[in-house]
C-alpha cells in the first residue's frame, strides 16, 4: 500500500509542467554548452501592448528582454525567476494551491552566506510571477496560484464544482461563492437553461436582483464582481460566454469606474495583455447605466453627483482607448457624460421606485436590445 | 384572485412595524397635546458606552438627547429621522430590503418649496439609520436594510436560506457565499454535525484550509469575512453560537488588526455598541497567530514583518480596552508583540510548508486547547 497519496494530476498540470521543465533545460543547456544562462521574458509595458483590431482584445506585441545571471543588474531577478518557477513546480506536484502572498513566504529566505533576502517584499516577488505567467505561457491559475475572492453567482445553471454539485437555482439569497480558479478541472457545467448572464458592479445591487429573483423570471445568471471583478469571475464569465455562447450584460455605473470595467471585461486589462485572449470578451455588452438615463428614466435632480476634475480626466483617457475611440455611440456616451457635468450610480434608479432596476430599467433595455457595444 | 399577491410579513417584521408606529404615534400624541413634537435618542457616543463585566460584552449607557421638531438646529434632522422610519417601513410593507446606499437615493428629494435636500450625502443618512437602529431598538438587518456582503461559509452543516436547501459540506472550493441578512425569517440550520467553527481572517487562508478539506477531517465549519467580518458574518457566527452551542475559534494575523478584529467578534464594536447583545459572542476564543509562534513555530526572520508606530500606538490602545486590560495572557501576548518588534501573518506560517497551518498549527492548538480568551 503506498503510503502517500499519488496526485493525480490534470492535463492542464501536465502541460504546464511540461512547459516549466522546458524553460529550465533551456538553462541547463545553454550552461552546458558553457553560455550564460538567460531567459528571454516578454515586455510587459503599454509600450509593448496593442489593441488586436481582428481579435477586438488587447495583446501583448512581440519584444521581449533578455534577464542573465552573469548580470550584476539582472542576477538577482534571473535568481527570483527560477525561484517562482520552482515554487509553482512544487505546488502542481502537491497538488496544491495558494495565494500570491503564500508563495512569497513559501519562498522567502536569506540566500545561504550572505545576509541577502531573496524577496525583500511582497512588491519583489508580484512581478516576477507575471513574468513567469508570460514566459512560460501559463494564466497563473495554472501556476496554481490564486487571486483573492469575491464575488457570487445564482440563476439558472448547475455546475460542478471539485465534484460538488451546485444548482445555482437553489442558492436562497447567499448564492455560490465564485471561486479564484475557475479551469475546467475544478468547474464543469452541467445543465444551463440560462440564456443569458446579467453581470452587475455592486454585492448591494446583486442582492437587489437575487430577493426579486430576476433570475428565474428572465431565464439568466447573475453575477457580481464586488467592483473591479477579480480573475477568477472574469475567467468564468468568458468560459460561460464562450461554452455555452451565453450574451453577457453589464449593467454597471454611469462613471468612468464603470466604463473602465466594461473596457476590462471587454477587451482585457493593460497591465496583463497577456491574459487578454483567456479572459476577454469582445462580445460583452454594457447593457447601462447610461449618460441618457438621467434624461430617459426621469430621475429627479438629487441623485446626480458631480462630476470631479479627477473624473473628467479619466472619461477623457478613456474616450481615447483604441477600441473606444472609433466607436461613436460611446464617444458620444463619454461626451454627454461630461456635457452632463455629473455620474449616475445604479443605486440612483432606486429613486424612481426599489424595483425600478429589476422590473422596468434592465428588462427594458432587454426587450429593445439597447446596449451599447 | 387578488391582482397583487399580499406581503406575508414574518414575526420579526409585525414588531418592527409595531416599533415604527409606536415612535410615529408617540409624536402624533405630542402634536394633538399641543406640545412641541420630539424624539428621545440614545447617545451614540464613547461617552455613552460601557463593557458589561458580566455580560462581557460592550453596551450603551442610559444617555439620551432630545430631537425636536420646532429647533432649529434640530428641525432637520427631525425630518431626516421621521423619513427614515417611513422609509423603513415601507421597505418592510413592501416584503423588500435595500442597501443603505439604495434607502438614501429612495428618500434623497428637494423639499417641496425650498432649494434644501433631504439629504446631501451619504453621510447624512447614515448616522439618521444609526439613530433609527436605537431609537426602535432594531437591527438595522429588521429595518431590511442590509450591509456589504462578503464572506463564504463550507463545512458539516445543513442550512435553509429562503427556502432552499444548502448542504455547506457540498459547496466545492467555491463555498456558500455568506448572506448579509442571516436573521432566523432567511436562515434556518437544518443539520449539524460540526463540532466547531473556524473563522479565518483573509479568502486566500480559507481556500487554503478549504483545499485541505480541514472541516471534513475535523469536523468544523469553516468561515471568512474578507478582513473585519462584515454584519452578516459576525450575526451569522453569534447565531451558530448560540442557538448551535458551537465554539468560536478565530484564526487572525498576529498584529493589532488581528487583535481588533477579534475584539469586534468577541465584545462587539465601539462604534454600534447596541448591537452587542445579538452581535457579540463573549466565549470566542483567539487560536492564533500567537507571538509566541515566531519561537514556537521556528520561524525563520524571513517572514517577520516590522512594526510601524502606528502599529505600536494601535497595539497599546488595544491593551488598555477593559476588557482586555484585566487579562494577563492577553497583556503578555502584546507585550510580547511590542518586545519582538515585529507582526506575523497568518501566510506567514507558509514558510514553514504549504499545508503546515492547516495539517500542524491548527490541529496542535485545537488539540492542546492552547488559545487565549
Amino acid at each position: 500500500m503506498a503510503k502517500k497519496t499519488a496526485i493525480k494530476l490534470s492535463k492542464r498540470d501536465i502541460q504546464t509542467l511540461e512547459n516549466l521543465a522546458g524553460m529550465a533545460n533551456r538553462v541547463v543547456a545553454q550552461a552546458k554548452r558553457k553560455k550564460d544562462p538567460a531567459v528571454d521574458i516578454p515586455v510587459r509595458a503599454l509600450s509593448n501592448v496593442c489593441f488586436n483590431d481582428r481579435k477586438r482584445i488587447i495583446e501583448m506585441g512581440k519584444r521581449t528582454s533578455q534577464r542573465q545571471l552573469f548580470n550584476l543588474s539582472q542576477a538577482k531577478s534571473f535568481m527570483q525567476t527560477m525561484l517562482v518557477a520552482s515554487g509553482t513546480k512544487q505546488l502542481i506536484e502537491q497538488g496544491k494551491t495558494t495565494s500570491i502572498r503564500g508563495l512569497y513566504y513559501l519562498l522567502k529566505h536569506t540566500i545561504a552566506g550572505v545576509k541577502e533576502e531573496t524577496f525583500d517584499e511582497q512588491g519583489d516577488c508580484d512581478p516576477i510571477i507575471e513574468d513567469c505567467e508570460v514566459l512560460l505561457e501559463c494564466l497563473r491559475e495554472e501556476l496554481h496560484l490564486y487571486a483573492q475572492k469575491r464575488g457570487d453567482m445564482v440563476g439558472e445553471i448547475v455546475l460542478t464544482d471539485k465534484g460538488d454539485e451546485i444548482d445555482c437555482s437553489r442558492m436562497g439569497s447567499g448564492g455560490y461563492g465564485i471561486p479564484s480558479i475557475v479551469e475546467p478541472d475544478v468547474i464543469q457545467f452541467k445543465k444551463c437553461s440560462a440564456k443569458f448572464v446579467l453581470h452587475v458592479e455592486k454585492d448591494t445591487v446583486w442582492q437587489r436582483f437575487n430577493e426579486d429573483k430576476f433570475w428565474s423570471k428572465h431565464h439568466c445568471i447573475l453575477t457580481h464582481g464586488a467592483g473591479q471583478p477579480p480573475r477568477g469571475v472574469r475567467r468564468l464569465l468568458y468560459r460561460l460566454h464562450n461554452e455555452l455562447n451565453l450574451p453577457i450584460y453589464c449593467l454597471l455605473d454611469n462613471d468612468p469606474w464603470g466604463y473602465y470595467i466594461y473596457s476590462v471585461i471587454k477587451q482585457g486589462s493593460i497591465n496583463l495583455a497577456f491574459e487578454s485572449q483567456r479572459m476577454a470578451i469582445p462580445d460583452a455588452k454594457f447593457l447601462g447605466l447610461r449618460s441618457i438615463d438621467f434624461v430617459r428614466c426621469k430621475l429627479s435632480d438629487s441623485v446626480k453627483i458631480s462630476l470631479n476634475d479627477q473624473d473628467r480626466k479619466r472619461a477623457k483617457q478613456i474616450a481615447e482607448y483604441p477600441w473606444f475611440i472609433k466607436k461613436k455611440a460611446w464617444q458620444k456616451e463619454i461626451e454627454t457624460m461630461l456635457d452632463n457635468g455629473f455620474k449616475l450610480e445604479v443605486e440612483a434608479l432606486t429613486n424612481r421606485d426599489i424595483s425600478f432596476v429589476t422590473e422596468q430599467y434592465v428588462p427594458q433595455r432587454l426587450q429593445e436590445g439597447n446596449f451599447l457595444d
